[in-house]
Formats: C-alpha cells, sequence, structure tokens
C-alpha cells in the first residue's frame, strides 16, 4: 500500500538523504512545508539547489567564499596577521574559530584527516597548498587546530616533515580539561593528557 | 564579525526555519550539501522548491495529493468501503492510518483541532465539508481519530450536535494502555481511562 503521492515520496527520500534525518522527521518536514506558504518552500528550494553554484573554496586557504570573491574575505583581510596559519581539518572548522572572535591569523583548510581506515592519504588533504605558501618566507608560526584522535595526531606528526624544513614555529592548540566543566566528567584520557601537559601557575 | 558569506548565511537562515532546526544542525545540513555532489542539492531544492506546485488537498477529504489526481486514490478506490468515514486532525495523520494496513474506509481531514488558546474557531475547520459528504445517506459511521487531550474532546463533543441529525453511528478510537507496553510507565490519567472504559472479556 502507497501512503504518499509520488511527488511526496520524491522529496521524503531526497531529505533522507540528509545527516539526521530518517523517516519521521522528513515526513514532519515535508508536511511542515507543506503547511507554510509557498514562497517559504520556493525559497529554502532556490538556497539548497543554488548553493553549489554560489559557492566554492577559497584558492588559498580552502574555506567556503562566494564565486565573486576568490581568495576568500579573511585571505584578503588587511588587518588580519598573515604570519600565522590556522591548519583545521574541515571549511566548517573556520566558523568555529572565527566564533571566539580572539584569533587574528590566516587559516588554512587540509580537507580531511589522514585515515587508513577511511582510505585518507596524504595526497587527498591540501599539504602541498600549505608547503606553497610556507615558499616566501613571510609566515612565521603554523598552529595545527585538529580533533584530538589518532587521525589528528597521526596527520600533525606526517606533516611536522613538511614544515621542518622551513624556519618557522610549528604548534598545536592545548588539549585538556574544558573550561567549565566539572572535573566528575572529564574522562580519564583527558585528565591523564591535562596532567602531563601542565603548566607554572605564574 | 561575519563568519560566513552571503549565500551560506540565507541557506542557513532559510534551514533554520524549518520545525528542529537550529543554527548548529542548519550548519551541518548546509555543509553536507556543499560536500555531496552539486546534483544532490539541486534535486532536494527542486524537490523542496516545487511542492506546492505538484501538490494539493484532495477536493473530498482534504489529505495530501499530486495536482493532476483529485480526488485522491483512497477516495475514488472502487475496493474501499465508502460508507465509513474517518475523521483525522491533520493530512499526515491519514498516513498513520493507512500504514496499519487495516483500515479500508475514508478519511475526513478537519485541519486542527478546536481551541481557544491557539485562536482555532469552529469555522477554521472542515466541518461543513464533513456534514456534505453525510448528505446523500450513504455514510453509515463516523469514527473520531483525534488525539486524546482538551482540544480532541472538545472538537468531537463541539462536532456531536452536527452529527447528530444524521442518522449515523458515531464512534471513537479506543484510548486506553498501548499494546507492548510496561504498565510501569503507563502515566495516571491513561491508567484511570483504561479502567473506566474496560471491557468484558469474552
Amino acid at each position: 500500500m502507497r501512503y504518499f503521492p509520488d511527488s511526496l515520496m520524491r522529496l521524503l527520500t531526497e531529505l533522507q538523504k540528509l545527516p539526521g534525518v530518517g523517516p519521521k522527521t522528513a515526513q514532519r518536514l515535508a508536511f511542515h512545508l507543506l503547511k507554510e506558504p509557498a514562497e517559504d518552500a520556493r525559497r529554502l528550494g532556490a538556497a539548497i539547489g543554488t548553493i553549489h553554484e554560489k559557492l566554492t573554496n577559497c584558492s588559498i586557504c580552502g574555506s567556503i567564499t562566494e564565486l565573486h570573491d576568490d581568495p576568500c574575505r579573511i585571505c584578503e583581510h588587511p588587518q588580519r596577521d598573515h604570519k600565522v596559519i590556522c591548519v583545521v581539518e574541515d571549511a566548517d572548522d573556520v566558523s568555529i574559530f572565527e566564533r571566539t572572535g580572539t584569533y587574528t591569523g590566516m587559516y588554512h583548510v587540509l580537507g580531511g584527516l589522514l585515515s587508513a581506515l577511511n582510505h585518507v592519504r596524504p595526497e587527498d588533504l591540501r599539504i602541498p597548498e600549505l608547503v606553497n605558501r610556507l615558499g616566501d618566507g613571510e609566515v612565521t608560526e603554523v598552529i595545527f587546530a585538529l580533533s584530538p584522535s589518532v587521525e589528528g595526531s597521526a596527520t600533525v606528526t606526517y606533516m611536522l616533515q613538511h614544515l621542518t624544513p622551513h624556519d618557522i614555529r610549528v604548534t598545536q592548540i592545548a588539549y585538556g580539561v574544558p573550561i567549565g566543566s566539572d572535573l566528575d566528567y572529564v574522562d580519564d584520557v583527558t585528565l591523564s593528557q591535562a596532567l602531563e601537559a601542565r603548566n607554572e601557575v605564574t
């Protein structure tokens, strides 16, 4: 027995391809769209359908930018510190650091982390592009801001050999107990890591 | 500080109008769409954008149907029982009953429940359309399948006065302990209701 007309079935199928959207959520979203004015559905449909035509990856750092705005606003910003590059896994990580409002340097999107399990090899990452940016000697520091996972560590270790020939400082963000958290709920690995990476109290 | 290019911001704004989609989910969906092939985004965008042009409410029962398929397949089905009408709140409730595969009668979508709080008055519901369907004397039973809430009961009570002049049986689905549930976890109101509506064991 078919429960839905064809057009609705097609919409449900497409919606279910989104991450975290199962049959129930898809149905809720579809009926919501049907209840709201047609203009809303048209606007959402257009925003989704044209997103690939309007956006691209910045040719320098790899973050998301408007097609007519490449290199991106961060790479082109005259007030930002062009001497520091923060290396992140994905384009959406850029927004996480931008949100803090405290980082004023450049970014470099790797496009993934080395992973034997997921078949991600060095040539799949934007490593040559990073090395290229170090060529003119303007950059003085590269900060790794990758996830504290096996893949993250492997990626940093692998990339070090490409960075050491250049006369730059290579750092990574501090891993430890999150600010505002309760020690009772912090996992053992994080605690051990935080103990090991302890600092002088000044 | 702006974190995203304009086109991406527009997409995030539109996505956040969907029920249950906050800033984080919107961002996850948007970056998923950007990572997947452009064809996927175009297909989803088209399915969403054209949904109002392709679907309509059945002119008889009010459920969702293709524009070129009105009255809907259920209302037009020769094998279904045209003498019984199941009254539901919304168009998506039809699919819930169709999924069971045991109901073979007709439906009538009210389009809401009476509610002083949400300013839903009798004239906002498809009550005259239901009374109209009873006119030719073919229908012998009307089953109310509304949510067991204050609004649901109020709607049934109000509608009874419109149905009693017709010589039909008026019933409502059984409310009680769900099949397969553990009595420990059933709330008190449901238990009291189940006790009161007890049946003879035959």
